[in-house]
């Protein structure tokens, strides 16, 4: 059978402009001989659609669409993913994540999604009933076993500890499933399309069918897709591999040979560029933003940042302020026009010591006689929040973010202060990998100023002040970081491993304690398995001690 | 049957700390001679502990902590909530929500929860599973039939929509249950409780049989547990109602005759009040916070959180600050002093003006000779915040943002200005409410000036402005908002209900692209059944238009 896979990129909510993609896929794969046409998983109202789903009036316009979609299927198969809904027995939310097969003008088939993610990033069953059964459906002589995302993510012989009793596809293959299609919408992390190969490939190897895998691609908010579809022969052999951080048509066809793709990963460094690269155009792109604005600070993150940024919209489109103090070294200004002119943006120097110092002159007897502390660091970030926000709000620019995962965990960032912004462009980026990324960009090139590179981690905010006043060495912090939020590892593990029991702890503590200001960060981009935000539930207030 | 009904307070996490509340509690009920002593669900790591749930050393330090009250019982049984931890089947996260029930030096039974909630505030299918089956226990001679929260809310016969198949408290009247004991962390909203005892009174009546429903009170974070534990006889009569919004502890003998109770629900302003000052109050104590800070506009917002801040921490622990600028009128300082002379409080006065000059004076080339719009409202705002964050700093103030419902619905809020905060006091209460909670608070005396009270609402942040330039009059507005996030309307209906389809669009346009400025919002407190926060999840970059 020839299956044309289509790993587009829509918009959650905008019916509209996903049924139009749909429509346009469908026709461009019926031009070139497809005989089924696959979309990935609730394309039509794009994914994750969250609370939408509980909106009658949504999901009415989103079952108006998929009926219209049907209405112009002629003999050649159209699948893609949408709601559907069936209130007999009256219990639950009566709502399903569905793939819809249509051919004949028809809604012809319809498969639910069995296995209901609900972890992490996921809440589906916030949404979604499980489907009440599991059929494969005949098309063009061929038995169909049609599954959804989560649905192939169970495999009893992958699995060590799996999550469902159910395992939907082995139900697919004991109903005679000749070629298995999953539709999908899967979120990226480093690793994760490895993984999903050596998943499919040993589901694909041991039950003996080929596998069509359709992703879709670009990112919502936060979560980043990278596409990547694949097909699998029934030997495990990948096939064909969609393109990564972009949209894809491809025809597969299975009774054709093809030879393996090998490599179906690059490096960290490469990878999360590109995803960061894609997460914020598509922000842009999505909400209308034509424009970015960063705080050049001298140091390597903004600098990081600027650089994807100016990759997102182009040079032209991004502009830069450097907002020295008085604790600013002269060499932060000297590097950032360096970068500046490496990149091609524009940018402006503004000054923050006279509004510092007007703001500080107005407090003063309100703070009592007190000494200074970190009050004073904080107003300097804090006016720096205010000259970006006006920026942006003066002349419309997207502002991003620039902290890193390793300051966000730790707490090491102002709260509206260089915390400001739409996006955080870097926060599930390590320090440390913050470093390997700047390196990679400048692999043939120097683009980042060496010098941002080699000097010392500081923020600037009092004399001779560095990150290392109040953090243990990033090479170490880093380690612990990892270990704690990714690998959900704890105190005893990994003071075990980094032999530093009271760094751990410290370490640990600080993650603990700074639930409040993650709480009001700006939308965090995920790269890895377990990022801050939506996907990372912690109470702000709680009392729990090692 | 006499049994001891702990209506207390735990701190999420603070498993030493629950631990000795229980304890302390049991000695109490055992010198009174109850035979069973009951405390909330989860009561022993707090609820909701959220993502703690997965973190294995957490979930071991709880289940050491059940083990060691467990060696302490004697012949008076103990029942409370904890999480418990079943790894036979090796499927799903093998970790229960569960009542022990305890007594002499063991324990004796463990009931799970059947129904799990995973919607609006609740997130349990993350973290559990549900029980595997339903049992009576008997001890002391009866049969006792005890469930966790949500087992008791699906109900056949009072329920039109069910969420569940299975009715777990059906299964214990089936298995002869004589006395049904649930252990509940139910969160407030105004009307719940009136609700809870309709469906109870109508529980027992029908099944026969008498109910001891304890549940949690105090606030974690957002969330507020306003107590309120019911004990109802085999006729569906209220025997004894927990207080309302503060711990309890009082014994019902099932033998005994009870006058039946007849008021359980206060007006909306007595209770949200109440609310609101617990809330306040338990996220200061469980976080350490001794004195709190209010920007004080001349406004009714703020007025009304000082006056919450002032019950809550007592007036001389709370400090406000008047933050004119050249737009702000007489009459806003003049009435604020009134408030703060009724109060009782102590404040600052410290003029913006200058620092806005000297900030617009620094940014004004960077600004390209665009003319003054909606950067300049802001960056006034933005000042105010920064003043707030650096007194707040400098004292160790906990800082209440005083945005009401409306608002932050509409988005008339700026972002690090007067968003800044570390909880949003009234962010779930409608401007027309706020009204009438300021009239309640002076039914006896005039507490908030009547001047405060009476003047158009405006936002004082350029020339003669009015809330209602760019918004509809606040009762339109508010009528409109109830519907489309409490109550679910789309937009039709609302059209056909206020007749103002223009409006309405606008409003409900408002609403949904805001949520980029909710994402960074502090903590709201909850006291309505849809708050935004945690129970109200929609996507940031979305294209859904009607």
């Amino acid at each position: 059978m020839k299956i044309a896979v289509c790993q587009s990129n829509p918009i959650i909510g905008d019916i509209k402009g996903n049924k139009e993609k749909i429509l346009a896929g469908y026709k461009r794969a019926v031009s070139e001989n497809a005989e089924l046409v696959v979309f990935p998983e609730l394309f039509l109202c794009g994914y994750p659609p969250l609370d939408l789903v509980e909106k009658k009036e949504f999901r009415g316009a989103v079952n108006k669409a998929s009926l219209e979609i049907a209405t112009q299927t002629n003999n050649t198969a159209l699948l893609f993913g949408t709601i559907t809904e069936d209130y007999e027995d009256s219990i639950g939310t009566g709502v399903y994540n569905s793939a819809v097969l249509c051919y004949d003008g028809k809604i012809q088939f319809v498969q639910s999604k069995t296995l209901i993610p609900n972890y992490d990033v996921f809440d589906e069953v916030r949404y979604f009933e499980s489907a009440k059964d599991v059929f494969v459906h005949e098309f063009n002589g061929e038995k169909l076993g049609i599954s959804v995302c989560e649905d192939i993510w169970n495999d009893a012989d992958y699995w060590k500890h799996r999550r469902y009793t159910v395992d939907p596809i082995q139900k697919l293959i004991d109903n005679k499933a000749e070629i298995l299609i999953n539709i999908s919408a899967s979120p990226y992390a480093y690793g994760k399309r490895k993984e999903r190969y050596e998943m499919l490939k040993r589901l694909t190897k041991d039950d003996k069918v080929p596998l069509i895998y359709t992703c879709c691609v670009g990112a919502q908010t936060e979560l980043i897709f990278d596409g990547g579809s694949m097909c699998l022969n029934s030997d495990g052999g990948l096939c064909l591999l969609g393109k990564n951080f972009e949209e894809d048509f491809f025809i597969y066809d299975t009774k054709k040979n093809y030879p393996s793709v090998e490599n179906v990963e690059a490096s960290f460094e490469e990878e999360v560029l590109k995803a960061l690269i894609m997460a914020l155009k598509d922000y842009a792109v999505k909400t209308g933003f034509k424009k970015a604005l960063v705080g050049l600070s001298g140091g390597i993150d903004s600098a990081l940042v600027t650089y994807i940024a100016a990759q997102a919209f182009g040079k032209e489109n991004v502009h830069v302020i450097m907002m020295p103090s008085k604790y600013s070294s002269e060499g932060s200004v000297e590097d950032s026009r360096k970068l500046i002119q490496n990149l091609g943006i524009s940018s402006d120097k503004i000054s923050i010591q006279s509004v510092v110092d007007k703001a500080l002159e107005m407090l003063r007897p309100a703070f009592n006689g007190k000494g200074d502390d970190v009050t004073e660091e904080n107003m300097q970030s804090r006016i720096r929040g205010l000259y970006l926000m006006s920026l942006a709000n003066k002349h419309g620019y997207l502002l991003c973010t620039t902290g890193n995962k390793s300051e966000i965990a730790t707490g090491y960032a102002t709260l509206y202060g260089d915390m400001c912004g739409a996006v955080s462009v870097i926060g599930d980026v390590y320090k440390t990998q913050v470093y390997g990324i700047c390196n990679y960009i400048n692999r043939n090139e120097e683009i980042i100023p060496k010098e941002i590179i080699i000097k010392v981690p500081s923020a600037e905010l009092r004399p001779n002040q560095t990150d290392q006043d109040s953090l243990p060495p990033y090479d170490l912090l880093d380690r612990i970081l990892k270990m704690y939020l990714e690998e959900q590892k704890e105190y005893d593990e990994i003071s075990e491993a980094v032999r530093e029991p009271e760094t751990v702890r410290k370490v640990l503590r600080l993650v603990d304690m700074n639930e409040f200001k993650r709480k009001q960060s700006a939308p965090v981009l995920r790269v890895s398995t377990k990022a801050f935000g939506y996907g990372r539930r912690y109470p702000i207030v709680q009392g729990w001690r090692r």
